[in-house]
């Protein structure tokens, strides 16, 4: 079994890292603000990293959780990666393609937009739809920086740990900026809250990356609920993709997709309101969240987002976050 | 009048900095091989930057010059920010848009494509579509972690330093990726030769921001060629747009678009195959490369690639690149 670190405050002390283990936390000394730092730790000397951890621990619902991944990482995005999620999506013709050999969407998320679990999630000026998007992340022990060939018999050498991430999203933005282009909607702040338990994986963990449980209630309704053995591009070969291009580093972070329940719901008027506008920013973008408000309602003020991830067996848990939403 | 900062390796010795002048290269003890802690140094004790300078130089044309900017940033870059490209690019519809209004296109590279000026670029596997963009770039002499308003007044404030960039781009990994994402025909390793020079700001130096020539060559043939004056969002709005969603730190670099003259050419027959192949990837790029390869050669082993960025003024040269192009 692993061990779940944890980043908190109390009402007595600064940031500090801990362990949590059955509803208590224990101090973590170690000298770095850095997530990095206390996996090379973990992996490369578990006798001082065991040591690190006080004996006297904390009631967990006393503590103030922070995100236990650093701002300072580089934070990859996986897009369209379950069925149900491409099915709502729309953009993607099932029957015409080939799904295993299609091409990975990865896209990049501002690592700024990485805020506390249980972080009130901020609504931009101007946007109107607010979304969601439960993903399990997970977090790499080692550099990469050649192309690699991981598959799921190495694959415990380059992923260090697991963590609970919301990918918030503001759809407006991404389908009404300039090409099309993700970025903006993705990486506002607050958009990305991580943890509370960055668990570091022992021994046979790794193999749950396959069977872990992803479930979001919006208002206490369950809206998302989806397995990680639905991911259409698993994490190997996410890495080798990753790797084939770019240079990836410990402590960097990859979040994995999300499972269909979010809000926005490609219909053919969302699907005609992009593609007769494509020229025109401003136009797709109203034609856009007309089309997609005549349908739901998006995240406002007083909505209470909760997530939680598990593995299927019990025996990794991620935690839970709680988000308000408020506006900007 | 500002510093030309270079980092370079010469036949016996490893990487190392140093300041350009005249032809001839100094070498300049500081104990860091991040351009950040140069940026601080020299913004808050010129006294301690000026005397780590040595004396006895080498000549510049003696030495390997590596990138003055580390990997280690945040690497955006704004898309569509010259008129002349914008034509080309076909995605806009100069007539119903007024453009000062316009959304800034902006999106994030891989900073792993960071590489040496004169780096062979290499176009990965796969790729037909490989094209250039000389860019002006800038760099972060202060944090911005919150919404700033930033103008030409205050400019000087934040901006530290300019860099000759080119922004290499897959345009069959662009139009051809899922959800027209661009991250990964952007990210390519080698596709951002940057330096040699990073201009460390002095003085009146920032109003040189808007009047800086840019000029690159194919094989001889001139093919881009503009000045900053040009620029749609200017760099005081492009950064109050930044700051508005994201944090910056001392050190990241925005890259502020380029002018036209690429190689990709957007006319009907190209936009419709993106059009009418909207949910079929495959389809997408196949169409879209046999449609841009109809019209034009683009990179491929045995063309040369030379750029210079200089103030029209002559004050400041950011230096030249050199760059051959190599299959993967």
């Amino acid at each position: 079994m692993g061990t779940s670190v944890v980043r908190y405050t109390t009402q007595s002390s600064t940031a500090q890292w801990g362990v949590l283990k059955e509803g208590s936390v224990y101090a973590l000394a170690v000298d770095s603000d850095h997530h990095r730092d206390l996996i090379e730790l973990y992996n490369n000397d578990r006798i001082a990293f065991d040591s690190a951890i006080k004996s006297e621990g904390v009631a967990a619902d006393t503590v103030e959780f922070l995100s236990p991944i650093s701002q300072r990482i580089q934070l990859y995005v996986q897009g369209m990666n379950y069925h149900s999620h491409r099915k709502e999506g729309g953009v993607f013709n099932e029957e015409d393609v080939d799904l295993e050999d299609d091409e990975n969407l990865l896209f990049y998320k501002a690592s700024s937009t990485i805020s506390k679990p249980n972080e009130t999630i901020v609504r931009p000026k101007t946007c109107e739809l607010l979304d969601y998007e439960i993903e399990l992340g997970f977090v790499l022990k080692a550099d990469m920086l050649t192309e690699t060939d991981v598959n799921d018999d190495n694959l415990g050498d380059y992923v260090g740990g697991f963590v609970l991430a919301n990918d918030v999203s503001a759809r407006d933005f991404m389908f009404g900026a300039p090409a099309l282009q993700w970025f903006k909607g993705k990486s506002q702040r607050t958009f990305c809250p991580l943890g509370p338990v960055l668990y570091l994986l022992e021994g046979d963990d790794i193999k749950q990356i396959h069977a872990m449980e992803l479930k979001l209630h919006l208002n206490g309704k369950l809206m998302q609920h989806g397995t990680t053995d639905q991911l259409i591009h698993k994490p190997a070969k996410t890495l080798r993709d990753l790797s084939e291009f770019s240079n990836l580093h410990t402590g960097d972070c990859i979040l994995t997709g999300t499972p269909g329940g979010v809000l926005a719901n490609f219909n053919l008027k969302t699907a005609l309101a992009i593609l007769f506008n494509m020229k025109n920013d401003r136009n797709r973008r109203k034609k856009f969240t007309q089309a997609q408000l005549a349908q739901t309602d998006f995240l406002k003020p007083g909505d209470v987002l909760e997530l939680q991830i598990k593995s299927l067996d019990g025996s990794i848990d991620l935690g839970q976050q709680k988000n308000a939403i408020a506006d900007a």
